[in-house]
């Protein structure tokens, strides 16, 4: 199934290029590998979900952050790259989850966006990841995720 | 205008190539990128900037420290490449802030060193970014910050 | 010497390639890259070393954490690409230091990890590196280190 068509199946939609909160871009294309810019858990209503997970969230609640942001970082490989289905592979997360100095579940958090990932893009979505605790965040978003991504020659 | 030039015209020398603080390089290039190393805020008296922002440091402060670590990169980017008129492209910035739990305007700290950049390279400067907010950094500086570059063959 | 027969003179021996934590992959290869990820300080039984350097842990053994945290990498990268004389060079490295507000010896933390890749590598194994301070990490591990190697095509 072509990954536009599984996004759809999944009664996922991707919310439009979100505007960034500086003077940075959402994604850079360099030779085969596009680097994305740290994303944030945008929710539908077009508000980030904020806090530190393990305090103001639950474990669930920084997973499905986690995805959300994930969410965001397809919206914005699609905006750079025209189509999903230019991906051949995605290359690596890095996870910052905002949380308190004794919050040691980060892997579970950022499950949220690699789960999303490969529940999308199936072998090709697998990756290579970092995740760690970030004791403050941007605009105090509970997590961050950046990506790099090979596609399409 | 020349990038050498064109710092000039702004006024900016570039440090002398900073001796790093441990056991690694300021840059690495493979094929057409260079990975550069976390830098931090050196000032003209070849101290580092320290303290936290928000606490220590005011916002301003703090964008200022960014900035000064973005002409540090651009200082080690030379020693790397030889001229900075073979940059392609400016990839992408981590951006690490060392602050509070409650600080949440590292995106306005971090553009110290993004709008450097863009001032220098223009459109060539535009760049993918993380941002996030540390508990600590090395020696106690108030931004570290690293970047990836795309450079001639 | 090779490299492996040089691990062993070393007197190191790779653990068995790590089980991750959760839905990730320890390495993926993009053309002549390999990202590795985030891995932590393997004890020779099984068990990671944890807790917040200057405070759990002095700096001398969280610089042992991170060459740990190194050896445990190049297990990863052999199980990738199977043999480690395959390296040309190690890109970069990230070291995050799970501490305190005031603990700023990451640098000195995270030479175990450099230092290890050198007596290894020699000059293949110099490399970029940024090092931070994190309020928590997975697991509450002490430390975690990324890295970014380039191999023959």
């Amino acid at each position: 199934m072509k990954v536009e068509a599984k996004l759809r199946a999944m009664g996922l939609e991707l919310p439009a290029n979100p505007k960034v909160m500086a003077n940075y871009l959402t994604a850079v294309r360099t030779g085969n590998l596009v680097f994305l810019s740290g994303h944030g858990p945008l929710r539908e209503d077009g508000t980030f979900i904020t806090g530190k997970v393990g305090a103001d969230l639950t474990i669930e609640e920084g997973n499905e952050a986690a995805r959300k942001a994930a969410i965001l970082l397809l919206s914005s490989l699609k905006a750079e790259i025209g189509d999903l289905d230019k991906v051949r592979r995605v290359v690596k997360l890095l996870g910052m989850v905002n949380c308190l100095p004794d919050f040691v579940d980060q892997a579970k958090v950022v499950n949220g966006a690699s789960d999303l990932l490969v529940e999308v893009f199936a072998e090709r979505g697998r990756h290579a990841r970092s995740s760690g605790g970030m004791n403050a965040l941007p605009l105090n978003i509970a997590v961050e995720i950046e990506m790099i991504v090979e596609v399409e020659g």
